[in-house]
């Protein structure tokens, strides 16, 4: 295959049947934003929103509003926007806290549903997403010698899978080389064993279509604030499977998940449904912020959105092989259909190339210990702004660029 | 004292050391507004901080944003601003998550710590704020037989505390009385018994000085959408004295609460200090908004802020005797210095009352079974406006405006 010229990427451009939602986000000028799986950009329509949310619906309408505007639905409205995107039910996705908590809630849950049957492990990957192992160890920690936590390689990961394993904790999309788990096939061996599935979704949803449903997951978490571009920090989700939402306990009793919070009851007595796994009182302004970012995500066919992705991250490896070989280990798959919608590339100098790519306007990330990551936000993202970020890469390196004490410099956050 | 007049209001307000507060703050025309309590009200400058986050710092500096504008640290800073209210050290404060996921990583915490010495009860009154208590039989239930929930009336609570008390929990202001706990005390009493004292101040934060330090209080949790201003469900903060904050476990063990969360090491090493009780990436749309609230707040001073309150709580009471003499029954204490920012009056008709009363423009709540409640934010509300609420309420039961069927419908939430 001749290798791509931007000509090329233009006219794949001008035929993108995704090409009109890039006008919709607020980009700066002069910059390739290849970190949508790390922040997504700010949809124009949020502005808007929420200007009302903040001056008309808490200015002016004040407390009202949670009626008057349905806040206190809101968790549950915006969770049944998601749900298509993870291919769950609509009653089942909930948008609460942040996808540490949700871990927490889900996980505890599951050991609380699963120590009476003497299965008491956490079986997870070693290589899974920092956050995700901390909780499982704060779990392990907080149920003390009842629970043990496994932590495996990914080739040892069905083997780990027992008897005695309670709950299988997962990310679908590996954060740092971007490798797509068997959703389908994991699952399932879990089931055989007997143990409950749980899939963190961050780096999954908004970027290609996930099957929650169809693969018989029973339990996952998401991120709202990477490809879903729901804002900094934004909350998260959570989805339960319908069968068991009325059996796992809420183990983060709060109001919210009361069946009637507005009684202001005595005893905790959780609601029917996908709701109890609420806790404390939302963050509003977040969620109109995030609302606005799924409305948006969702107008895309999700099969056009991972078909462009897989294009992009085909696109940024056949560049950086035929101008740059040899300089970089391809960490991510090389087939798209192992890959998420990200690109990562191994260097020894890897911090200081990431940082004098953003000096030139390209930003993409640094992940320890040589990582250079490039995700592709296919809703504002063109081919040609792969076309460029490559050879912005391709100018750094040969020119050596990056060898500079400044972009050597470590920030507290990369 | 002969009754106020409407124009001994217009003098009082006049002399107002405070007056000129209200004029930063959004109101809506013809609506006096005393549920401050639930939801305060909006600060003109946080529209503008919100535009500013929001378009310039998500929007055009992207990702950057954590480190240029300092995203990052924003819990510890607004922790810090919200300290000197509290009467805390500025690092003893933290904004993070809602105040039931910070009250469960608390007392879960003490528990942890206590229970080694057989100390494995935790005590509270029946009357604390509902989420305070679904939390702690959440927490009763993970720990399963190793925990006691002891739940009393306020005269039993010093006689609970005994040698196997963990902590004892409490709210210093009675979400529906009013009445204002004595924290110096009862702090002593649960100290000389060996526990640990934790307060939630939800309705002190900003409405009374509270004393975190000079009490020698533990622990305690707040929230940050009542009297700081922070806007619906802002993110609430905890406080943890500076004794104790290498000594607590991290039971919600997130990434930002490592010690160094971006080196994404395998094992969780939880932070020094306050900043360990992080748990998840915070909602930063929604931390603009609070940090704008609070630095309103701080700029009032706290004797002054507590005087005026006093004085439009006395003013609501003495001309309730006056004009409505037997109406209604006063649950809330009558001596300002027992009674926190608020005035509580019982009526078997309370919810449609209060219903009418949002209809005529007064906005107050109702709590079950039968409290009309009545808030005062003294940054925003008027001596006049005391005055014409009651006015208001007077016409209401003398016309028995109340007693019509649209105002008996209850509400989802009120």
């Amino acid at each position: 295959m001749p290798i791509p010229t931007r000509n090329d990427c233009e006219q794949w451009d001008e035929a993108d049947p995704l090409a009109s939602f890039r006008e919709r986000f607020v980009l700066p000028d002069h910059v390739i934003y290849l970190d949508g799986n790390s922040l997504g950009a700010l949809p124009k329509a949020t502005v808007t929103q929420l200007k009302n949310t903040v001056e008309q619906q808490w200015g002016r309408d004040l407390i009202s509003s949670w009626n008057q505007h349905d806040w206190i639905n809101w968790p549950l409205q915006i969770g049944a926007a998601i749900a298509p995107v993870i291919g769950a039910k609509a009653h089942e996705v909930l948008v609460c806290d942040s996808t540490s908590i949700n871990l927490f809630k889900l996980i505890s849950a599951a050991l609380k549903l699963q120590l009476p049957s003497n299965r008491y492990k956490i079986v997870s990957e070693r290589n899974n997403f920092p956050t995700d192992l901390y909780i499982m160890q704060g779990i392990a920690e907080l149920f003390d010698t009842a629970v043990e936590l496994q932590l495996c390689e990914k080739h040892e990961l069905l083997n780990a899978i027992d008897d005695h394993t309670a709950i299988v904790a997962l990310t679908h999309v590996d954060y740092r080389s971007g490798e797509v788990s068997d959703m389908a096939a994991i699952t399932r061996h879990t089931h055989e064993q007997g143990g409950l599935m749980l899939w963190d979704l961050a780096h999954s949803a908004g970027a290609l279509p996930v099957e929650l449903n169809r693969c018989e997951v029973d339990l996952a978490v998401g991120c709202g604030y990477k490809y879903l571009n729901g804002g900094p920090g934004a909350p998260a989700f959570l989805y339960v499977a319908e069968r068991w939402q009325d059996h796992l306990p809420a183990i983060l009793s709060g109001w919210m998940g009361h069946a009637a919070p507005f009684d202001f009851a005595l005893d905790y007595q959780p609601d029917n449904g996908i709701r109890r796994f609420s806790c404390g009182t939302p963050p509003i302004i977040s969620m109109a912020a995030l609302a606005e970012g799924v409305q948006l995500m969702t107008q895309a066919d999700l099969q056009t959105v991972r078909q462009k992705s897989q294009r992009l991250g085909d696109l940024f490896l056949d560049l950086v092989e035929a101008w740059l070989p040899e300089h970089f280990d391809i960490v991510c798959p090389r087939d798209c259909n192992q890959r998420g919608s990200q690109i990562s590339l191994a260097h020894d100098e890897g911090y200081a190339i990431v940082q004098a790519l953003i000096a030139h306007g390209v930003i993409g990330d640094f992940r320890a210990p040589n990582i250079l990551r490039f995700g592709f936000a296919p809703l504002y993202l063109r081919y040609v702004d792969i076309w460029d970020a490559v050879e912005t890469l391709r100018q750094i390196i040969f020119n050596r660029t990056w060898d500079d004490a400044r972009f050597k410099t470590r920030a507290q956050v990369t």
